[in-house]
């Protein structure tokens, strides 16, 4: 036991957010964040919840009644899409081609669901044909799958497949972490019938929250369950009746302060529009690409199917990458990604996510790695 | 969909919180919510990290080596304590008098565990004696209690207990959620071996963080389960190779600026002092108390068992108790809690908890009470 009392809050430095997340957080989400913290049954609080709804319904494009923060960071959304749909055996589709799809696996798993998986080279995306095969000949209760794989920076056919999927019985379940606010995320269109996200990638809130979108159809589903969620804490059915109705019915002390900061970050995606955060996104990608390119640097992804937010660069021969990013952390107050599991030593991913997808951002870092290199 | 685009946030007023939590927050804690966010796995935030445990040991009275914020809101940290250490079948006894034990018993039971109890009439606490008999006649993996039940403002005898259970091979497991740093909660001494708290109690930090602690020989009984922890988001097997060790092992994003509210929050407690918080929480109490009695109200809890930290009122004939709310909260900028579940109606609940557990917030809220009655 320590009896010191240190406060480290004072030497924090600024860094340049360049890594797969947290991005950089916009002035006015920092002030949000200090607002006066409201009790989580307050009259005001409870017009801020609803008008939070309405921001995540226009972000995510969806009419979903049940389209809410949940307490926790984009893994519990993860968690909270599988825990409150899965009874023990069911079968479980997930298509996977690199960690977060893996992870989703995992969840499933330990849920009880009789899992089945599609694999595909990290790096390249999920392939439609193959999966349309696949749903022809199987039944699922859920088909999975990743958006944005931050993992490899990979752009997965999510809307392709959503046509396959509204042919089935199929609910079908989407990790958008690192696509929404960057790219074109579109729920209702694209048939998705679950669907979480998290805050610090392209929304450029801090970590904390993670906003989930059900389908009527779904919640229906839920609503029959045999058993009980076997995860109270982000149990939707009791979670609902605190964030719909008349009455509020108080389930956990949701984060108020986060929340304020969600608020302010979709207020500030949507005072952009859409669309222009989408061009932003892919307008600064090029430069960074076509940066990279010309000091001699390989993407690790195809251009077909390359993210704009999440860009996975070759390490090349004869670097150490460790170095590389700690020259960058120390020397230039800017952080990049490592390359996670299998991926780790062979590829940086620089992420240009939210706020931090600005020019002068690209200029920085293509010109810290000229200097280095 | 809404089209349109409000930011809600520039009419929060400041609200005197004296419910059941959130408490008021110290400039301070809004401060450093506000500090630039760092990457989650950046050398000074790991920094952070370790500052951060060792102050959650010095608040907890402890050498538990596995001390650390779990990333969602008090509730997160009891779902954490059941899920990590019950098997499907595992006999647990859960000591009952108020919402807060029952929410454990549901907990339990939805992660299979098969779960007995000893229930006590709400507004009383557990009875000692009785809880030795039954920890005589049977062999439990786990006896779980509430230290301070925040629906009835009854404390529990936590140490008590404690040295029942260090005769049996049973794990001690208690909610400190009210509790910590507004009366004394000694970890080692009292054999907990899983504790979690929340930090918009008496800790004053805005809520979505759960401090958890786990002593050496829980941890063992985790590594050694059977089955792999039935909720990836909150297993400890992973996170501890997050918060420990050479190499920092990522498994999910953790919320950095609730980390830094939290930093500052402990830090603020520990430099007051335990003693001194506690001693505040007491004699503030004691003045409301008695000018709740001068006023002709009533408390639900006997004073050998009342916490000081949540005042349970009963609310006099006759007297409409939402009304008494509300005009509290538009007239007077003040919050104070209702009942809950089968208490509603029945009891007013006033908080006095970390910063707003100060004098002139006594003397603010017993004028209006006055006004009102």
């Amino acid at each position: 036991m320590q009896t010191t009392n240190q406060n480290l809050l004072n030497d924090v430095e600024e860094v340049l957010l360049m890594g797969p997340g947290p991005s950089m957080v916009h002035e006015s989400v920092y002030k949000a964040l200090s607002v006066s913290t409201l009790g989580h049954l307050d009259p005001y609080f409870i017009q801020i919840m609803d008008t939070v709804k309405e921001q995540l319904q226009q972000v995510f494009q969806s009419s979903n009644r049940l389209t809410i923060p949940m307490s926790g960071t984009g893994s519990a959304g993860m968690e909270t899409s599988f825990v409150n749909f899965i009874e023990p055996g069911d079968p479980v589709l997930i298509l996977i081609n690199g960690v977060f799809g893996m992870r989703q696996k995992d969840v499933a798993e330990r849920l009880g669901a009789k899992v089945d998986t599609m694999e595909y080279e990290w790096g390249t995306p999920v392939l439609v044909d193959e999966v349309e095969k696949k749903l022809r000949q199987n039944n699922y209760k859920i088909v999975a799958m990743i958006h944005a794989e931050t993992s490899t920076g990979v752009a997965n056919p999510v809307a392709e497949v959503g046509e396959l999927v509204k042919r089935t019985d199929s609910l079908y379940l989407v990790d958008t972490v690192t696509s929404l606010g960057g790219m074109e995320v579109a729920v209702d269109k694209w048939g998705i019938d679950i669907i979480y996200s998290g805050t610090q990638k392209c929304l450029s809130c801090p970590p904390g929250i993670a906003p989930v979108s059900v389908s009527d159809r779904a919640v229906e589903i839920l609503r029959n369950r045999e058993a009980k969620v076997p995860n109270w804490y982000l149990d939707l059915t009791m979670i609902i009746n605190y964030w719909e109705g008349e009455k509020r019915v108080y389930h956990h002390t949701a984060p108020i302060n986060m929340i304020y900061a969600l608020h302010q970050s979709l207020f500030n995606v949507i005072d952009e529009g859409l669309e222009n955060a989408w061009a932003r996104h892919l307008k600064n990608h090029k430069i960074l690409v076509s940066g990279l390119e010309d000091m001699g640097l390989t993407m690790f992804v195809d251009p077909g199917c390359r993210l704009p937010m999440l860009n996975a660069v070759v390490v090349p021969d004869g670097v150490d990458e460790g170095i590389v990013r700690s020259r960058l952390r120390q020397e230039y107050r800017i952080e990049i990604g490592a390359g996670l599991g299998p991926m780790a030593g062979k590829v940086w991913r620089i992420g240009l996510m939210g706020e931090t997808c600005r020019p002068e951002n690209v200029e920085r870092i293509l010109s810290a790695l000229k200097e280095i290199l």
